[in-house]
């Protein structure tokens, strides 16, 4: 692109800035896992202490902030799913990982899933195509180490993708992604116009908790939105998704949904959805794994 | 203007400025087609890619963004509309049509209309006159072509115009412009004291959805207004354009109103609306015409 | 001030700094004209196209939006004004004034004050003591020359008063000042630790209705506050000082307020205010005559 | 860290910025005095005008503004707490109170804590060490010269530590520090692994009035969350306290608080906590106090 004129971009330029990344034949099942009605995939963002590292900062601030994450938030949250027998992702930095691996045990104990959310939480659309191909193996190898577990899923920190990402996602043999947004429901990714035989479970910036909730120094946001309204924008969520027949995927951060004024929020969704009636609570690995086998090439 | 000692500018300078672009007579019809109360003029900026592309960026994850745009917001707004069978008006840049111009069958196969929006959503007010005439004829003649339909209104990429636009927009023939807010009901454009022709149907910042529910990166803006606020300030738009027997006129963007947690806005707007009484829900270019004709000068 | 280290300011110097403009003696009566319960003072910011013309810029947008303000907004606050049969002060920067001296002529005839607001809606704390001196006296003659009435009333553009703003109101005779927040009731303003003679009808941001339903660019705000909650804010503002036997002031923009969504908010806050039993509406000159004459130094 | 290139930061590196401060033993006692059956700590930051001098700049309607504070403010936080016959803790840095040392007498009488929070604002996380400490130091000594008592607890300004704040801390004998967010009860801090026997009583943003309703320039925030919302969210983090058996920490600034349409919020959180059953409401050091005696290592 031309960056000053964008205007005088040409043609060609602008439709490969365009076709880079790209959503491929959509991923909806006829129907989900035990008859139920929709999939409610939750996922929690462990970053922790990394979202402040991931930046090179180190304030001793941020980085309490970030214990609160594990020391508070992560086991509040794994006793509301236990009360509700839910299983969820966790998308884990290596790094975050590695401050501590004890920390792990109880989250895959649970039955929930680990995937991959870069090494320190760093932006991926910064790194050369060597460089974050090297982190994406190691944050991958660091998991399966500690957990005994091959991740299947990856995530980009902060939803910054390079334009080798998908690529490297593919060539590494995941089974899924998780940081796009061309639709709310799942769908294959292309590369170049080229099917990947990747899924893609999108996210977006309206089914996070930190986009309402979060404080942050730089750029200055402050958590302005109301829990109740944040409660009523997912409960809207799904309520569509279900009456859909489709998935409802949400994302949470520990060190943002883990306090007192806001945990009941999670707990209010899933009693919500459990009242609207039948509902399958995929790890996303499931679900990716559901939305590619039925939806097989005809 | 003096830009660093604006209280030294001379008068000549900021009347000059002031009276670049004016507010010329009201075009306020004593009456509405089938005698409806009053005009319900929707529309909706098709900027998909563009919205990243126009600021010489091609980020992964916004091109996605837009994307779903086209992919999923379109089909939902063109399917509320359908259901409760209301006209409405779609301002899309060339490029962002160029990308999928099947996409725009299903737009034009329901009576909508479609409007000029910039060449790839560039900020006008930067420029050159000459550059400005040739993207604007360029983008007419664009949708021209995909849609076999000349495009009659204007509508400037973030409302940012140049000096010269209204000028252009007078030459060029369009019959109305949707870019300036210096009034809630239509009127005509005057360009340095001189009546141009054209109408101007009033847009404003507060009637529109993404300064409500915008993520954005740079300015750094979220989605703080809970949905449900929005429409209370949509509906107080209408309601108080209903009691006058005037018009209101909204602004929605596919890749922020299509959500499934914000979709029911339009569709309960478009319900309350029909509940309160006769209401006229015009295209863009039907309104225009009306005001024009039936505000003849005496 | 050390701007660099502030730690290391000597202590004569943030002396200094704090006391050049002060809070003095309260000016609270016992009492209200006509017996009335508390004052309820109203005053609308009349910015119009120097919103933009004072920062130095002249975007046809923003102008457009200024004259909103003229052309609809003043009209809707009058008539409301009018239907309830209240008198309120109008602060209108000298440049506003002249672009439509027109526009003054039903202010004035309605009973309303008109003070002064700068020429050009200049940031004050950036002038030389002359320039202000100088700028200030002509913005008060341009007024008096308009409207054929001597102005009182001082408000400085922003509320960004120099270190010689408070003298110059002095000096030049003008009998408030209403642009400072040392407390919610009137006091008298000191400088340098002497009583000036000017009275202080204090304003603050949360009186204010752009802090909470302005869109700007630059800082990039949006009107995220749902206007019920607004209505809610001031609604509180006012009963609290209405329990107090006080005064409730606030601060509206013909370009924020004027909006069909918004303008309820002023009516309602009157026919409340009147509901509560019985209330003052003075001009901000008559209310710091009052609380002048019987605050008397005993 | 490497700040260009996080991702490289070797792991000696990231472990040591991590181990700095680190969140130690839980202090969370099995009762409360007079068998109640929470804690709820009420904490009020004197900034006044150091929130302006702190930064280096000395605007005239900033610091009218930090005088209502004082003026106004803190007045009618008195008179609350008084009403309800309730303790707290006041954080005055030493130059707020140098300003007025009158001002402090109705704090001490009534019963209430007066801490450290700096000299004069200052960011403490940009000192060198021995500055650090001297600036501590000598804020503690003005604070008991000014009102005959030793503080005990520490605050840092806008919880910006540097990295040797913690053990300045634990070096001048403070039994506490208020200023991390690892937890929400009270922990033993941990410098470099090692305890340090100073209680930390956690902070946090979304327990603190400023986040939500606080005005600033830069960066530019605005009070966009109705007061209704910021009773709602501090009224959920109290009863899910109580419900726990454990504390609830909050902080209010004067000059956010002390306005007559939130001033309520204070005591209807007063109210509330009485009404659901037996209540502590201790001063910071009180607190402190108890959480360590009753936590003594088996």
């Amino acid at each position: 692109m031309n960056r000053d004129k964008p205007w005088e971009t040409p043609e060609q330029d602008w439709r490969r800035a365009i076709d880079t990344v790209r959503a491929g034949r959509p991923l909806r099942p006829d129907s989900w896992p035990g008859d139920a009605q929709c999939a409610f995939a939750l996922s929690f963002d462990c970053d922790h202490e990394t979202f402040e590292l991931g930046t090179g900062r180190a304030a001793i601030g941020r980085l309490a902030w970030g214990e609160f994450g594990r020391r508070t938030g992560v086991p509040r949250i794994l006793s509301t799913l236990a009360r509700h027998d839910v299983r969820a992702s966790f998308f884990i930095p290596a790094v975050s990982a590695l401050v501590a691996p004890d920390a792990l045990t109880p989250v895959t104990a649970a039955g929930h899933e680990i995937g991959v959310h870069g090494w320190i939480h760093e932006n991926t659309s910064k790194l050369p195509r060597a460089v974050e191909r090297e982190l994406m193996l190691r944050a991958r190898d660091t998991l399966r180490d500690l957990t005994g577990a091959e991740p299947v899923g990856h995530r980009a920190a902060n939803w910054d993708l390079s334009a080798h990402t998908v690529d490297l996602v593919a060539e590494l043999g995941f089974a899924y992604d998780s940081s796009l947004m061309a639709d709310d429901s799942c769908y294959e990714l292309l590369s170049h116009g080229t099917p990947t035989g990747v899924v893609e479970i999108p996210v977006d910036w309206i089914r996070d908790d930190a986009v309402y909730l979060l404080f942050n120094r730089e750029p200055p946001t402050r958590p302005w939105t109301p829990p109740e309204a944040v409660f009523d924008i997912f409960r809207r969520e799904f309520d569509a998704a279900f009456d859909e027949g489709s998935v409802c995927q949400l994302v949470f951060h520990p060190f943002v949904i883990g306090y007192r004024s806001r945990i009941w929020i999670l707990e209010r969704l899933i009693e919500h959805a459990k009242s609207r009636g039948s509902v399958w609570f995929p790890t996303h690995a499931e679900l990716a794994r559901w939305v590619w086998d039925t939806s097989a090439i005809a």
